[in-house]
């Protein structure tokens, strides 16, 4: 997977000031996952977003036009490698399936939107070993029938 | 994606004694998601479990050993194209690596696990619109160093 | 491709009855695209819709569950091989990114929905030959920040 | 998705220019998708139609040749991750074999030519979210028998 | 590669009949290599062609349907195995730029139609071996600008 | 598809030299066809040859060890996207069985050479549209018995 | 892999009544890696051939045509899993290209055929461990200009 | 594909200096298969071998690493386009099967290592067209039981 | 995943009798995981060790060819979604150029073999967590020169 | 398989130095496999076993922060090539099933961890040829009830 010269950059500045997404999250008031999504060029900022966010890494403005244009989405190759991504696709494998059938159950024939969406991750702190939560939130859009 | 028989009769009786997974997250002792996932044969039950859902739904005990066996996990075709499941695949292409990123900044090198991992689904109700919630929790693998 | 038994069976009583997707359409009150895609199984219908369609082409009332069910939608291979499909996988490999950029222009960072959504085929006649109308209507769904 | 050093010599000069597809479309007098189908390469201008667009944009004569030369055309890989793209592959996947039947059922057996073909995309204005219409317009080739 | 019922009995009642595809072309008043599209349903005959041809094999008249019907077209897997097959393939691989480079130089942007088209062999005598020959003749297609 | 540099010097000065490939066939006493493979590297040529068409092109004869090389063929991708070779593609797919049927029956088991194979285009003109005829000749080598 | 009922009659006589390949070559006159490529429907006898092979099996002469039907030729998937016909694609991954330098230095530009072709297996006997001798020998099949 | 620095400079020298692979032979004491798979980067040389190899092409002895490091062997593509390569794919899809079946009855259950192995190329002169002998010899592995 | 019939009938009766496979080691005189092997028809039994295995089993003697003929080997996809077995997928690709590393330091150019090979599973019991340790020993195959 | 720079510089000095893994062991005490794992990007090493490495290797410690990230894992192609590597995949495709069912029988529902896990290499004298042995040892994880 080859990740871009502003990904690079951003992580980069990012790295060396010392900075956590959550600082992040305070300085521009969007979410830390959002956040990396705009560092990965999955997002699309507004001009303030943009600003707000390389003024902190003490970028240059030129990177704006690349934080705020409307990207080609998608960064992985079809069986993604790496470990950690590949278990997300390992619960789909496995309960893909039976997801479909409790949403179906619960709202009737469409899905849940990826659009209309938000993900958070949060670390559950447990004597047995921290858990890693995450949380999906996307609107329910019925099919439509013409 | 053919399904199996075992499958389909489970589906079948449920349908027809008008029951849904929340009923039978009741009746035995277990989530709705994971009793989808047991149905699509994707979960190994306990003798216990089996002959209770057996007897819910009224149907045979001989499904016993198929219900408590170790099953050949993964349902779907390597890009599933039903939309429904395909939203799961799209959301890990566009936010996987963001992810990747935040849980490493939280935890470290390592996983979430798969296999220590719950899945729960709720209808958060909404009056611009009904919302899915999907929550995964999985326990924080750290890479072994050796 | 394999069709089911039930679209095997919906297509061969709508030739023996020679009724056409657009007499269906004044029966049942819906558009004759959607009710060709619920012969394919791919759309949801109410009991009163199914009993209306089989009702329509004289098949028994047992095929009820099996137009109100769920579906696992997606029809095809990844490439189809039948040409009139192929020309509309042509026609994304041709215009996707241009129709990306006027999109993108028009409405911002988001998507039409394909779930929002409706299809009409129409034949406009014309003396240098008639020509294939497709009229695809889809809502814009902005992607969400948080 | 890699992009040609002339796509982005276009998209970068219509940026900076402030100019929409649509302005162009008035410039030039062709529909702005087929203007951004040739930004993409995938259209071959006239030497008039390249020099006014050049002009308009305020590039060097030098790109001529490259917007007057037959294109290898297809832009995408086999299944595109970007979600707008994505969504038009679905539409077929759900659509597809219903589309197939109705056009056979109006025409006969033929295809819609993606090459003797316009699209146009419009914005529809709707209180409940704005829509967008893709038309497509293709003359109908029977099958030849010989 | 698994071949339908139809084509089955097809090439069955030819091959006890002891007739050829050549004795066809006589029967029905359509070249062989058409007939052999017929026989593995990528071709929609007429009523009339469908009982001609049925008639000549002593086959009965309920294969009508299946003849006259609009066919799923495309018989073999992306890349075939069978050798004589492949090498059409492999002339596309060598050839095929060089073919698009001469058809372009020759008639401008457009294709050579797969629809409007038709194919010949023949069979040409030669002491140092016979050659296979293959016509392919299809109406040149302009892309429209629009 | 990337093309070699030096497919790209000997295309551009062609072009720039207004020379068609008819015009090289002359000069060269080959068909514009294998002339335009040597182009793409998929021809071996003669010291001879290449020295005329380099000459002609008024190229460096430091090019003469390109063209006289062993090239290792194949210059696409397995299921091509641009419209006009894909449709060679299409045609195998529909009337791949069909021309294997009629080979056997015409020759035996056996194959059509892609070796011992010539390839010409030809322009048919024709007042309802000019038609592309592409004429395929290869020795018949039947399968050897040992 | 899935293997044809005649294959496995065949298969299943020989192993019956005991016989080798080795004693078919005596019956039959053909190497028995021919009368093994039969036995698979990869090659195609003569009646004679197939009258003489299944009177050796004590099958039924009702075979006869699938023996001397001319067969869709390719046994196996892409990639092989079986370990013994793995390593010959090995080979070809390690040893292609050294081949292609060989046989264009020794031959020209062209290839050897796979259809004018014999391929035999000896049993070498050594002290060290007994070693597999394959013997492919092929006509050199030189390209054609024109 | 794609060959590295490495081989290209092997080649060049090679060439420039009117050596064959047989005329390597005999100044490295190695057969010209492997000499030419050590070009390739397929094989790994001893310091002399390489040594002996660099003086003959008088290409400087930095290049000793290369050829004595152990390389990551495999050449090609999944399915290769070159002809010349494809046909020894070709060759094992249709004798993969059947030489599976008579090394298993002269062998037993094992394989023929591709390790312990060697590949010999000679040209066989014949009046009716020269032919290719490919020679493979593979020490016999037989399946260890535990 | 299919699972052959032989292997069914094998697992059921094994189920039925209450018997492991550490059982059958005692029995057989073969490892567990060989016999394990073994009922999936990936290797090959000698005739007493298959009638040692049915009889323990309780199985009819019929089963005896499938046990002791060679078989195709190769159980899965390319890609597999079990989670058990895709594990060994992930260490290979986190681990596999580790390894060949350290595997080439300490022998030198050539391979481990998967012929001469035993693989054993042991469980080791841990108050943290009981571990899977898999040893697999195989003999070193040095790359031949010639 | 392209290989990172960092990686080519680590593996470049450790050659100049003539270092082995095993050296490099004592150093910095961790596993040679372990180690050869950081050289190809697999692990993430501590500040302080990446100065450690560094300075053995007589290299600028600007390379810390590439040896402390937590890399995108995985290194290989779906299928490779390499024949060392390969036998992996192999003995999974033929010995994967049946370490499964072995493994279920020991442990129950649940696999080996690939992140708390070891591997170790080891040369086994032997008078009839060295042995590798590989010896992987994972924790086993229950699937997780909820």
């Amino acid at each position: 997977m080859t990740v871009s010269a502003t990904t690079e950059k951003l992580l980069a500045a990012k790295k060396s000031k010392g900075l956590s997404f959550a600082d992040l999250e305070t300085t521009i008031g969007r979410d830390e996952v959002w956040i990396a999504a705009l560092f990965y060029q999955q997002a699309s900022a507004s001009e303030d977003e943009a600003t707000k966010l390389l003024t902190a890494l003490e970028l240059s403005l030129d990177l704006v036009p690349a934080l705020t244009a409307f990207p080609i989405k998608g960064l992985g190759p079809i069986v993604p490698t790496d470990p950690l991504i590949y278990r997300f696709y390992e619960i789909m494998q496995v309960y893909g399936m039976p997801m479909k059938e409790i949403i179906h159950e619960k709202f009737g024939d469409g899905i849940m939107s990826a659009i209309d969406f938000t993900l958070d991750i949060d670390k559950i702190e447990d004597p047995k070993g921290d858990r890693v939560q995450v949380t999906m939130n996307g609107k329910f859009l019925a099919y439509k029938k013409w």
